[in-house]
């Protein structure tokens, strides 16, 4: 199976906090960073989620955001430093491209935002992504 | 592989519209709706997507809005009409299922949502779903 | 006709910006702040989006990350500056209410956001929503 979401990146769940309706689930990626997946409890379960369980952490391009700094004192959990391998550029919209430990990721960001930022290849940056906008595969 | 994405429902390509970053894919449920999604060009080109393409819609339960009827002048391009048949609340959020021609939603939405739209067993609804949410997985 | 959708503020719409698939749409909220929507370009047409139409903006309560300030450097295009109203936590997320100008906006984060970010009635936040995730409805 094929699937349109081009941010894939394999890692290994280290903790499962469930609430009555949610839950999160933390995963140690395999280049080391930690990332946090808040997803429904009944996926939690009907994944076998659990420590030490392999999956896959998917996040859709348009989900993640990028700063050119660490960003401290903010919500989002989930922040990849990387460096900027490709820009495409559209009318309204751009796919930038990051390198990041363990993978690569896709970000689906407004052209506005490139210019703003500067964005170039070889530009460092850091991959913001919101906890709700993780979703997890267990193979 | 089994995904945390509660909401995957079959379909076939109708159209493909192509930008320089982005594509728009419409695709026809087996329930006979309409599905837009917005990826990446990439992902259209690795997925060989092309009108008369099975694919599934993959749609995260954070990603799933609910309306009590149908909703007008919106710039939301999915909405599936359905019946709630399961809720379960939280502190803070709520997961509802909601049966809709070819498949069952779950979405995931503020425990005040819920109750200011005084869903129920057996509440109509109709789910919405931005066209940037959804992904597409190709068999 | 109620929606699920926790965050509506009204505005005027002051430019947009076609691509070939995508738009980008920006609007002046009734509390003086721009805001920026990536939407589909069939969703403009179809809406008849132009400068000085007057919209709704709707962003689900799982796409408000907060800060603690505003953030530079970053490719979220809208920051929305207010105060907190009420927090409700549940086992896994909490619910965020934010006073800011022209309306009111929840946010559905995780439960250690709110606690690493030390969240408590009255703190000053910043409203991050990237432009993809915003909707928008036209009376």
């Amino acid at each position: 199976m094929s699937l349109s979401i081009r941010n894939q990146i394999p890692g290994t769940v280290t903790s499962v906090t469930r609430g009555e309706a949610m839950a999160t689930v933390r995963a140690r990626l395999t280049g080391g960073q930690e990332i946090t997946a808040a997803i429904t409890l009944e996926a939690v379960r009907e994944l076998g989620l659990a420590e030490g369980r392999a999956v896959r952490t998917l996040i859709k391009s348009t989900e993640v955001a990028l700063a050119t700094g660490p960003v401290e004192g903010i919500s989002i959990r989930n922040q990849l430093a990387g460096t900027v391998s490709d820009i495409a550029t559209g009318g309204a919209m751009a796919a930038v491209k990051v390198t990041v430990g363990g993978g690569e990721l896709t970000a689906a960001i407004t052209k506005d935002a490139v210019e703003d930022l500067g964005l170039a290849v070889g530009s460092q940056v850091v991959a913001l992504v919101k906890s709700t906008e993780v979703s997890l595969a267990a193979d």
